[in-house]
């Protein structure tokens, strides 16, 4: 098969690295096309982040050798799309959100799909925010987004924050086996690679934690109910529940969020056995697919008192697993329990693949 | 005044080591009697702790040439105390908990006091867990446990988990104005100096965070409602409420635990400013008394979003002081804060020397 | 005694901070007059450092008070001089080189004399680069350099790199007790506050380390030079010896600067303990002044084999003192030692203030 | 072709670990013999690691299925052997160095190879301390070692310190393209998985460094010349150059040693880019052989200023690459660099597979 030709925007920062990493050796999608902001824009990638690559894994040759295009001329896409270079853009822009916003959407208009990390679109009714395994069928509103907006072939579809990643696919496995969470309390315990590169200083996070993460509660608390919530009209439609009480913590963790969750039921409440058993045996669509970048198991659940650990368990089936454990019961709600997931990569570029891969499945990137 | 000659059990460990620095320069107590176990027997304080002084500031020089007694032989402290050089003992044993039981009872039988920082008598029902801005009139207790074993001039008193330390003051300050919780949900994320030294492994807390602190939760849900109970029959008998769900984790941070709260009131629900007010002003007895270890401020209130931080905010007042910040509503609960203490002082030392000066002001002391 | 009323240059970043602090309670110097980069002009200090404050120990509250100045504004300064607020300042300034040259010298001949922590003027012949403890005659040029430039009152003078801080005195004893080094190669272990705030990024300090510090191996190879100089013709000239190759490394430390150093002396070679003895006993002139910022002690010698530690010994003697550890024979060279000096204290604001008081007692500062 | 079956030595410890983890997928080797303390004798592997496993890869599900035996019961061994399941060991037995010399030499008696991790015998005259890509030709000691022991099949092989692993190769390099050192200063910032696990407490790796580790500069300082010298009359003759002098520090880094080096070559002394030519196209017999666990490039250079780096560095090519950057002129000596190595993998478990499939490969693995 002929690989997918694609674009990086936002190629040079921290999330831009992780995409450009991912897809090395990707088997259905190929970089030949990267943007960034102007101060990178006609130099080759290599020299464009020569001392500033985060990764232990470099990028492929080729892509060194590619020049950076500017990333708010969308021209230079829409000609690297008619030869052939640019068939879609992973959007990973690290500008303000009334800047993005307006930029993603001029790619749309252009004729280019953009699939985004970014929290622009995230609160645009009709863009759908996508966890593979949870709500796949969101990329169902997508023609009406492309025939309110008089899009062609281009559209919208964002992924939620990198604080919920580690809780909401849990979350769904209970749902779907007929146990919906009520309410949640929650408290995140996030890893620096979540503020990009430079970040956080190391004098907040040496001997210290930081309590505090600007907007990010919100995020935590709101982004679930979109994800929950069903189409229609041609919006999608917020679920009411579960309501979320999030407290995020910045802690001194390279990459790894992990989050403490009290949870209470609705009126049907599950022994801990049969959740193990959800948990353990649960597949989502990437799985059924066998995508590339699917997890084979999206949940792995840690039986160890002291697990899951950043370190130890961020990595496991290629950073794109959700590693829960210390599932107990709650003395004041119903259960408690503790999940981790590689923010930068299950919960920013991994994750953005993942729903190409299903866009692409559905037939959404030609 | 002449000082009181006061013991150290323990005092090679960590947290005896902080009870031999805070008494430098004490006004009321002075050491003169140290114990520890038989490896350090017969060596002078001075040998017996290098290598191992884990502190910044150092010991007293005299206390240095003290000879190290086996704190398994009570009649080396009575001998002391016949001598005048030991009226009580503060207790940083790190035995078993069997061991520290029935150990502690023999120095109380052989007519020494014990204020112990160790767990294993927080559970006796006639033995006081004692914050001196707290539940000092819990102390009220100790004729009845004197009576009831027979012993004279010796009892045991005790101080919680350091874990609780933060949010205990808030807690009981909101009482106090009318506003009793009822539920609490919190997770804690506690320096490596709680687990000793050596203690945490440094593989586990470089760019990681352990999930998981043995018997760590059971204490902070459980010692809080004999703090809050009553004495009753010459014992104390546990308060109701508030229910607490606690979830413990362990963070590269060496001094200071930090606990997220999110907290429902029963009826009465004071507004975000009533509690600012309560907290601010909130004094103890400590205070009143004016206390040489008692913090001005037992309660300090920071207005800074991404405050209390542990490097930051640990040391505030002699390290006694608890601070607390993010005051917030919560999602689903009514309120949501964030609260640090310094476990090795304020949650250790510093909190056991406190509870020596209440119990001498109430005249336990001779 | 009424205190000399000061202003402080750069008030609001990392060493600025560290001199508002320091000067609390100082005897002799009361800050009044606080000047900073535009954007903090016209806020009162307390409002400008808002969520900035770096120190544990905060600043006193009649500077929070203190309405911020534009530092680039020297007319403010002789203003303020000329109602009593500012007799001289501390340049804690954090612009390009040129700028705080041209800068610092422009309040210089505005008759204000300026003490300076910055490094624009280290290599300017007429200027001194002082450390109390080891050339406190290189003051002398103040009147040649005042002459040469048609300047009054104003004058300013420097202090070096704080890589140099550990070491430099230990050197200086031992030359002035007739062991002079010829040749030395240090390896350095620097905290991250030497960059500033934010400075370092986490992500480049959490699990790992840099193995370079822009510009600061030349500083720390070429400074020394100039201390051991000598004046003569109304500048100072270096000293030929000692030969330095320095390697400095950036560490997961938030204070205080590790060298280990390997020695080779001249011809006569000191036996280790006269060494130890050199150093132990070693006093210099702000030893002999008794002035307020000297350590009583400015060696402190340590006989463990693991320390000097930065946590553990940064702190000595109002983290004034230079702790030295590990004296022992070099196979290659004579001696190998490791040497640590508080980097934001002695190294920085505190070399500063006792620079200030050596300037005061020769009668440079009115 | 057949796998050949192995033992491993001290299985559940932190190297034990490693040389688990690194020989899943070993195409000539194959985990069929386990043997640690009596703790753990008669547990399934499984069993024995639970909790205590410290990698982010796993081991074989087959492995942990396997009976961990006494490591002190050399019989057990002999009769893993007879039933074709231990044709040779990897030692790295955690004992004290009098029990692992003696009970290493036990398994030789026996008849069983022992490639050892341990320190033991590094300064045993006939045991080879072996580099795969400096020193392979010490392999040919090996029947003079059997013969004058009076062993048959068995033998001991062993691999130096991690602390020099960084930077022999590069000297070894330099060696062969006549540029011999003469004179080494080095100070090493080295891992805390070198300690083992629990090994070095977090109380003294936050917020610090620790500027000594036991017994570690004589290893580095000695073992090179071993490796270094030549074979004659039976044992091996210790080089006499160059003369090192080593100040090792332990650093808050979970894996990678890190040394920095100013070098005096000998009268020829070569440019920097030759230096740089000499190590890029390096090659060593590990190489030529192609064998599994050999590094494509061994000596990597960097050419940023800021690498090498622990965490984006070490893990390249496998973990066995080393990694070299700062190459530049010494102010004493002739040149300076930073080199580094992963010190559980090329400096441990991984060191040692090579020196098995070099064994293997000159026919001394049957």
């Amino acid at each position: 098969m002929t690989k997918i030709p694609i674009g990086v925007l936002g190629a040079t920062g921290m999330v831009g690295q992780n995409y450009i990493a991912l897809l090395n050796n990707h088997p259905w999608f190929e970089v030949r096309y990267v943007a960034a902001s102007f101060r990178s824009t006609g130099k080759k990638y290599a020299q464009a982040v020569s001392g500033r690559w985060q990764l232990a894994e470099s990028y492929a040759p080729h892509i060194g050798e590619i020049m950076v295009e500017d990333a708010c001329d969308t021209g230079r896409a829409v000609a690297a799309q008619k030869r052939g270079d640019c068939a879609f853009v992973f959007s990973a822009l690290e500008m303000g959100k009334d800047e993005t916003r307006t930029l993603e959407e001029a790619y749309a208009a252009a004729g280019i799909p953009v699939i985004s990390n970014a929290s622009a679109h995230r609160w645009t009714a009709d863009v759908p925010v996508l966890i593979g395994e949870v709500n796949p069928h969101h990329i169902d509103i997508i023609p009406a987004q492309q025939k309110a907006r008089g899009w062609n072939r281009g559209f919208i579809a964002v992924k939620p924050n990198c604080s919920i990643q580690s809780y909401m696919t849990p979350l769904h496995a209970l749902a779907q086996a007929g146990f919906a969470a009520r309410r949640l309390i929650v408290t995140t315990m996030q890893a620096v690679s979540g503020a990009g590169y430079p970040g956080v200083p190391s004098l907040d996070m040496i001997d210290n934690i930081v309590p505090y993460i600007g907007g990010e509660e919100e995020k935590t608390e709101k982004e679930p109910l979109k994800i929950f919530g069903s189409i229609a009209n041609g919006v999608i439609q917020n679920a009411a529940l579960p309501e979320i009480s999030a407290c995020c913590n910045r802690v001194p963790v390279t990459d790894g969020h992990t989050a403490c969750v009290s949870l209470e039921f609705g009126e049907k409440k599950p022994s801990l056995d049969e959740i193990k058993k959800i948990w353990t045996s649960f597949k989502g669509l990437p799985q059924e697919l066998n995508l590339p970048m699917a997890p084979k198991q999206p949940i792995i659940c840690r039986e160890e008192d002291n697990r899951p650990q950043p370190r130890k368990d961020r990595d496991l089936d290629k950073a794109m697993a959700v590693v829960v454990g210390r599932l107990r019961p709650c003395n004041v709600f119903d259960i408690r329990f503790t999940a981790l997931s590689h923010n930068t990569v299950r919960g920013a570029a991994g994750g953005g693949i993942l729903n190409a891969e299903l866009l692409k499945h559905k037939g959404y990137l030609g």
